[in-house]
C-alpha cells in the first residue's frame, strides 16, 4: 500500500463531466490499495470570472478581500470531487487549505508555505477516505487571514502536502504527457523523458519550461518526494522528477523563455559598487531581475545588460534611468524583443566543452548571442526573438535529443 | 454614535451594481457617525447555480460537502462587498462565518446557532472598519466543520450577531417595504404596520409571513434586539419588530399559508394514548406536524386531523397508514387542497368575541371552515384552498385593517 498525493489543476476540474473523470481516476488509485489525497485547483475559467466581477466592484485591488474572493473557487471544485468521489462509493472528505492546515506567511496573492500541519488529513486517510483538499490556498497564523500562494500555488500544495504525509509520490496531472527535451509545440520530435533529477527540472522551470513551478521542485528536492508530472487524458507514465542515482546524460533537453525583456545601461563608470547602486534600487521597486551581464570596461566605462520579465520592464526602466542619471551611466536601453535559450543537464559538471559545441551549433546556424550566462548544469544564451525556433531546433539536433521515431531532422 | 447591524440578502447584492449600491447604503451609515457591520447572503442566483453543479457531478446528497459548496456563495459577496465598501474610501474587511465566531450545530443544512464569539468583528468594529459577515453559515466545534444554517439562516445570523454585539438595531434589507396588514400581492390595500411586537411577529411568521423567519424572531425577542425590516429600494422607515409598550391593537393582520396538506385519520378508536401512537412515528420519520385537531367521538370513534407541510405529506401518509392499521382506525385521508389564515394580534388576550367575529365574517361570505387552531393572540382557520382569496379578503376588510388612502373596500 503506497500514500498517493495526487494534484489536479483548474483545467482537469474544468466541468462537471471531467470532475467525474477524476473522481475516476482517484478511485481507480483508492481501490488498487493505496491511500489517496486530491488536491485541486479552482475550475477551469472560475478564477478569471471572479477576478472579472472584482474588477466591476471596484477601481483599486484589495489583496486580503481578493484571496477571500479566489479562495472561493477551490471551495466549489473541492467540494464537487469529494461528492463525485463519494458517487462512487468511496468515503471522501474535502478539507481548506485552513482545515488542512496549510500554514503561510501574511502577504495576500503571494504566500509563502511555512509548514504543513495536515492532521485532518492524515486522520481522514486512516479512515479510508479519499482526502481532497484545496490548492492555491492557505491560512496565516500571523493575521489570521486567508492567503493564497500565487503562481503554480497547487503544485506547491501538493507536493508540501506529500512532504508533510510522507508520500511515497506526488503525481501531477497535466495537460501534457510529461517533461520534454524541448517544448513540443516547437520541436515535433522533442523526447519525452522517462526522468529527471531535482537540480535539472530547477533548471529547466527556471529557464521556461512551464510544466512545474521551481517552487514545487524546490520543496520535492527538499524533503526527497518523488513528482510524478504525466498526463490527464492517459494512463501512460509521465515524467519523473527524483533524485537520480543513476549515471546522468549530458544535456537532458532545452528550454526557452520569451517572457523577458533586456534592459542595458550604457557607458556605466567602472567603479566598485555600482553594480549595487543599479540592482538594489530594483530589488526595492520589486523588480525581479533574472540574467546580469557586465562586459570588461573600455576606458573606464562598461556596459550593463540584464533581463526581466517584460511585464516590469517598465518599472525596471524608470528606476534603472533615475539610477543612470545619477551615477553618469550614458543611457538606458530596453530590448522586449529577445529569447532566452538553455541546455540543461546535469552531465555537464564533469563533462567539458559543452558551452563551446552549444556556441559553435548556434554560430553555423548565423545565430548571434547578445548574453551569456551559466550555471554548473546549466548554459543559457540570450538570442534575438526571431532567432528563437531556429536556436531550440539547432541545439536540439546538434545535441540529439529527438526522437527518432518521430522523424526529426536529428 | 449607535451600533448597526444591517443584513442584505441574496437579490440585494445579485450584481455588480447592486453590490456597489449596497456599499453606498453601509457606507452612508457608517458616515452617519454609526459602527456598522453587515452581514451578506451569496449572490442572486449562486446559490442555486452551485446546487445545479452539484447535482451534475453525484446522484446523491452529500450534506458535508454540500455545505462546502454552498458557502462559497457568501465568500464571494462578501469579498466583493468588502472591495467595494473599500473603494468608497471607508476601511472594510469580510470575515467567514468561521472567522466570525458563528459556533452552530453539527447537523449539515439545518444547523442551529449555539454562540456568537463575535471577537474579530469587535475588534474591526473598535479599529473603525465596516465589517461584512457571511450569512447563512457557521462552524460546528463538534465536527469543526463548516455548516449552513437552512432557510432564513442569513436573518437569524444577523440578528444573533447584533445580539452577541449588543447592537442598537438590527435592520433586515428586503425586497418588500415592511410587514403589513395581509400579503399586499393579495389584498392591494394592505397596510404597512410601523410596529409589530416581537410575540406577533413570531405568530405571523409561523403562519405564512415570509419577509421574517421565526428563528430569527426568537433570537430578536430572546436579546431584547430591535428589528427593523425594510426596503433595500428607498430609504423610507419599514416596520419595527420590537417590545412594545404601547397598548396595542386588537388584530395587526390577517397571515395565510398555502404550503400545507391537512391528513386525516378516521374512525379511530377513542382510547388513552390513541394520539401518541398516531404523532410519535411521525416525529421518529422527521415530519413537522403543524395544526392538530381531534373531535368528540361518535360510537366510540373519533377523527384526527392535523396538517403538514405539502413536501412531507407522502411521508407522512405512509406513516400514517401503518399506525392506522395498527391502532384498527378506518382509513387515512390526504387533502393537499387547502388553505390556513390566521388573525394574529396581541390585543386579542383580553379583548373577547374575537373568535366569534372571525367565524361569523367567514360564514357570511360561505366559507366553510375545516379546522380551528388558536394561540393567546391567534386564530387560524384552514379553509379550502379555492376559498383562500375571499377568506383573507373578507377578514382584512372585516377587521378594517385597510389602508383607506389605497382605495380598499373596507
Amino acid at each position: 500500500m503506497a500514500l498517493i498525493v495526487q494534484k489536479f489543476g483548474g483545467t482537469s476540474v474544468g466541468d462537471a463531466t471531467r470532475i467525474r473523470n477524476v473522481a475516476r481516476r482517484i478511485v481507480a488509485a483508492h481501490e488498487g490499495g493505496n491511500q489517496v489525497a486530491a488536491v485541486v485547483s479552482a475550475m477551469g475559467k472560475s478564477t478569471d470570472e471572479l477576478i472579472s466581477l472584482a474588477g466591476e466592484v471596484s477601481r483599486s485591488k484589495y489583496p486580503r478581500e481578493m484571496d477571500m474572493l479566489l479562495t472561493a473557487g477551490e471551495r466549489i471544485s473541492m467540494a464537487l470531487l469529494a461528492m463525485a468521489i463519494q458517487d462512487l462509493g468511496v468515503p471522501a472528505m474535502s478539507l481548506t487549505g485552513s482545515q488542512a492546515g496549510i500554514l503561510t506567511t501574511s502577504v495576500h496573492g503571494q504566500a509563502e508555505i511555512i509548514d504543513i500541519r495536515g492532521d485532518r488529513v492524515r486522520e481522514g486517510l486512516d479512515q479510508g477516505m479519499v482526502v481532497i483538499v484545496a490548492g492555491f490556498q492557505g491560512f496565516s497564523p500571523y493575521s489570521r487571514d486567508i492567503t493564497t500562494l500565487g503562481r503554480g500555488g497547487s503544485d506547491a500544495t501538493a507536493v508540501a502536502l506529500a512532504a508533510t504525509l510522507g508520500a511515497d509520490v506526488c503525481e501531477i496531472y497535466t495537460d501534457v504527457d510529461g517533461v520534454f527535451t524541448a517544448d513540443p509545440r516547437l520541436i515535433p520530435d522533442a523526447t519525452k523523458l522517462d526522468e529527471v533529477s531535482f537540480a535539472e527540472m530547477l533548471e529547466l522551470a527556471g529557464s521556461g519550461a512551464g510544466v512545474l513551478m521551481a517552487r514545487s521542485v524546490e520543496f520535492g528536492r527538499r524533503y526527497q518526494i518523488p513528482i510524478h508530472v504525466r498526463s490527464s487524458f492517459h494512463d501512460g507514465e509521465g515524467t519523473w522528477v527524483k533524485e537520480t542515482t543513476m549515471e546522468e546524460p549530458i544535456v537532458r533537453g532545452v528550454a526557452h523563455e520569451t517572457n523577458d525583456a533586456k534592459i542595458t545601461v550604457h557607458g556605466v563608470p567602472d567603479q566598485p559598487g555600482i553594480a549595487a547602486q543599479v540592482f538594489e534600487p530594483l530589488a526595492e521597486a520589486g523588480v525581479n531581475v533574472d540574467m546580469i551581464v557586465q562586459n570588461v570596461s573600455h576606458d573606464g566605462t562598461t556596459d550593463i545588460s540584464f533581463t526581466v520579465a517584460k511585464t516590469q520592464a517598465d518599472v525596471a526602466r524608470e528606476v534603472t534611468e533615475v539610477v543612470a542619471d545619477g551615477i553618469r551611466a550614458r543611457g538606458v536601453d530596453v530590448d522586449p524583443d529577445i529569447a532566452k535559450i538553455s541546455l540543461v543537464g546535469a552531465g555537464m559538471k564533469s563533462e567539458l566543452g559543452i558551452a563551446g559545441r552549444m556556441f559553435r551549433i548556434l554560430a553555423d546556424h548565423a545565430i548571434n548571442i547578445e548574453m551569456i550566462s551559466t550555471s554548473p548544469i546549466r548554459i543559457s544564451c540570450v538570442v534575438r526573438g526571431s532567432d528563437l525556433e531556429a536556436a531550440v531546433r539547432s541545439l536540439h539536433d546538434g545535441f540529439a535529443l529527438g526522437d527518432p521515431s518521430k522523424g526529426g531532422s536529428s
